[in-house]
């Protein structure tokens, strides 16, 4: 990330506001924020939760250092008390989240703050940032690798990223999402996740010929060789010359693992079919054919219904970039503050669209499994003090169209909290498992969803519901609201 | 940016290859790689050059530290002799580029490489990464603003920005490309660039009523208040608000300045006429009415033409995440390499689609302009030694499309070289200026295209050609390849 040190990478307006809840000695009031998102990406039927571990590296360097305070009284906007008063910031909230790699839908907390509002309004910016870019990735990674069905896929995108970050943290939310490894070689030190790669059409060019080119690679690289076939003519001069320069190793007793070809353009369902073919008359059957051609996962998903040959895709501009929606939606809404007598009032933001009205209160969420099959039937959002008797029968309703009713029976499901403790008094209490433990993870969440959940269009909808409290809640300070 | 130190920030495929290069004992031979890109992103008539001072503070600071090669060496890919010459490892090349805030055209050079081949492959992915990144936040930020016709535009996206860089380097970008300021502290503090924001949504929810919230906003910043008018309801709740807090402020004798009113959701037209009605009824003429509601340059298009009454745009997501082309399709390719004995050697990819094969050679890029108008009349790319007489009548052609062509009379035009030099022998040759200074050059260069250039859709394409020796040069090798 930019600098261990992101406490400016803020909004000018969170600060001007904290400068005003500081002179209206307002700033110690605890308030309470939810982050959450409102559609998921690319029409898919969930999200993925990622960014947490980054988020905690961002609040555990809050600070602001002498520069930045210069650069601040610079602008001539901010009072020397307040300035005084930012020298000596540290968070001090409380901050529960989901964990990274768990599927997650739209609408429900993904993180909650519960800090004095000075502290809780500069973190917003960053957090949202930070929470929205993975998010996204991720997403969109777990669509290509839903449509590549089991087969590796490698995040090859760095040189399209927004950025040197979006390259780095979108390669590790794409292996959250499910990818086996990424070609960015600084990702794979930051995150220890494997890192691939071989060469591209400037070795081949910068040979005399491509067989040449072919056989030098293989001499330096005799362990893990796929060679790209398409810099002249895939077919009459690509396939020809690898199978040849294999042949060559085999017959030289090398014994050949890890080697095939890659495709970079053409007709993709047609060459790897043709590849598969002259590579297995020639005995190569074990030779991988890999492709990174602009590739989605629509184009994989069409590959693969055309029986397509392609066993390991690189997916770059696409994925990293969430072609498509470059923007996960996430937002930062106050939703209780604590008055000027001690107590917590729950807080709302009023919209036209009732869809866009936010949940008051202080909030917990609660996901809702079969026990039969450990899939999950819905969300439930309910306040943070009730209690969920899973020994009684338990039934649920759709907020906006509440004759759309569902009963879970008892002992037919279980239940689990999902926003779990990161911090507590601006002490962290949570550590991030490493990247490859989310991604498992991650696999293991999106085994709790049913196929038509997952699908790349038209995904079936997971019900995200309030409890009757939460619902009775909100619906009173709306009527309220547009009564007075 | 991540760290000072991007040098890992690279595709495996790169360290492979120069391993290779090593191995081969070729590494050392000079190759000539050009920067460029293909098409226009978002339908665009031109694009915005942007990024190079961060490519060169990325090429400044390229080298392994005992951590990278550490990791490097924990790969079981590379040999001892080649990590011990990445230890060794500087930037020993030449390099040209367009300066930032040019306007220009697919298939144009925008950088060109000179160096030893495993100094070239390596830099390949963080330039192109950079570059992409910040030509294509740029280019949307120029079509936002050129869709504000001159009012001022602030960037507003970080929050929904792919990561921390992509907040900083695309608030530094949407700068170059037109905007006024953007809401990133710390963009403003990195690159001396204006920043903006009062309040949100949150600092109104905070007090017991809309009316006190604007109250105590006014008090702590009496000198730029721009007032969030829909938290409730804008027209019957916010602005009766808002003026009746600036007619206090009025007849308490304080003189108002930079103040106003922010719109955030609803019809924005009618809204911003009722808005300024109100406003000036209430003898608040030079109160801004300022907007932020997911805007991008179509919208903002079609409030002009509706005649609201907005006159400060802040933009968001869109246009820091570039929403309808998320990648900028800058490609690096080889161009030119030593042989075995010394000589220059040019290159060339091929492809079956005749707008994909690469211009071989060491080129330049020469820009033609009408003496009359200043206007560009067409690029054109030339081998390196060639000169273009002013004193001659010049005749170009479509590369594509040979028969036509356009003859420049002599005293009628004028030429500038676009490439200049960055670094010499490694050393860096140039110093950017600051970006407000790159924001002016900016606009300058936009008034050396017609109006139909920077129309948002189908704009005039304007003609990249190349001269005639580079034409042969590429027939000739396009012919020596199909019949080889």
């Amino acid at each position: 990330m930019s600098n261990s040190n992101l406490t400016l990478l803020t909004d000018l307006y969170q600060l001007t506001m904290m400068q005003g809840y500081f002179l209206a000695g307002m700033g110690s009031r605890r308030a309470i924020f939810d982050l959450f998102y409102r559609e998921n990406p690319n029409g898919n039927g969930f999200a993925v939760c990622a960014g947490l571990e980054q988020a905690m590296e961002y609040i555990d360097n809050l600070r602001f250092n002498e520069d930045e305070l210069d650069y601040l009284r610079s602008l001539n906007l901010f009072n020397p008390d307040f300035l005084r008063f930012l020298g000596e910031f540290r968070f001090s909230g409380d901050m529960w989240g989901i964990a990274e790699g768990a599927v997650i839908f739209p609408g429900e907390p993904l993180i909650r703050i519960s800090a004095p509002i000075i502290e809780a309004q500069l973190i917003e910016t960053a957090l949202l940032n930070i929470i929205n870019h993975q998010c996204l990735i991720a997403t969109k990674a777990a669509r290509v690798c839903h449509a590549a069905q089991g087969d590796a896929v490698i995040e090859f995108g760095l040189r399209r990223a927004q950025g040197p970050d979006a390259g780095i943290f979108g390669a590790r939310a794409a292996i959250i999402g499910g990818c086996v490894a990424t070609s960015n070689v600084l990702a794979g030190m930051k995150f220890d996740i494997p890192v691939r790669g071989t060469h591209a059409h400037s070795w081949i060019m910068s040979f005399p010929d491509e067989l040449t080119a072919f056989r030098e690679y293989f001499k330096a690289f005799p362990n893990s060789a796929i060679l790209l076939v398409d810099t002249y003519d895939t077919l009459r001069s690509g396939l020809p010359n690898a199978i040849r320069v294999f042949n060559e190793m085999r017959d030289g007793g090398h014994h050949l693992e890890n080697y095939g070809i890659r495709l970079d353009s053409g007709d993709l369902a047609y060459i790897s079919k043709e590849a598969r073919r002259m590579l297995d008359a020639a005995g190569h059957e074990r030779a991988i054919i890999s492709a990174s051609c602009d590739l989605d996962e629509y184009l994989i998903q069409s590959l693969k219904v055309q029986g397509t040959k392609i066993s390991v895709w690189g997916v770059g501009t696409s994925m990293i970039t969430s072609r498509g929606q470059s923007a996960f939606g996430g937002v930062y809404k106050l939703s209780a503050i604590e008055d000027g007598a001690g107590k917590m009032t729950p807080k709302m933001k009023l919209s036209e669209d009732p869809g866009k009205i936010t949940n008051p209160g202080i909030k917990k969420l609660v996901r809702i499994f079969d026990s039969n099959t450990n899939k999950i039937r819905a969300d439930l959002i309910t306040l943070i003090d009730e209690e969920i008797d899973i020994d009684k029968n338990l039934t649920i309703f759709d907020p906006l169209a509440t004759w759309k009713k569902m009963t879970m029976i008892s002992g037919n499901y279980f239940v689990k909290e999902m926003l779990i403790p990161i911090y507590r008094g601006g002490q962290r209490v949570y550590d991030s498992p490493n990247v490859m433990k989310i991604r498992e993870h991650c696999l293991r969440e999106q085994e709790t969803l049913w196929d038509e959940h997952r699908r790349l269009d038209n995904p079936h909808i997971m019900p995200v519901d309030l409890s009757q409290q939460l619902y009775d809640l909100k619906q009173s300070m709306i009527l309220e609201a547009r009564n007075g």
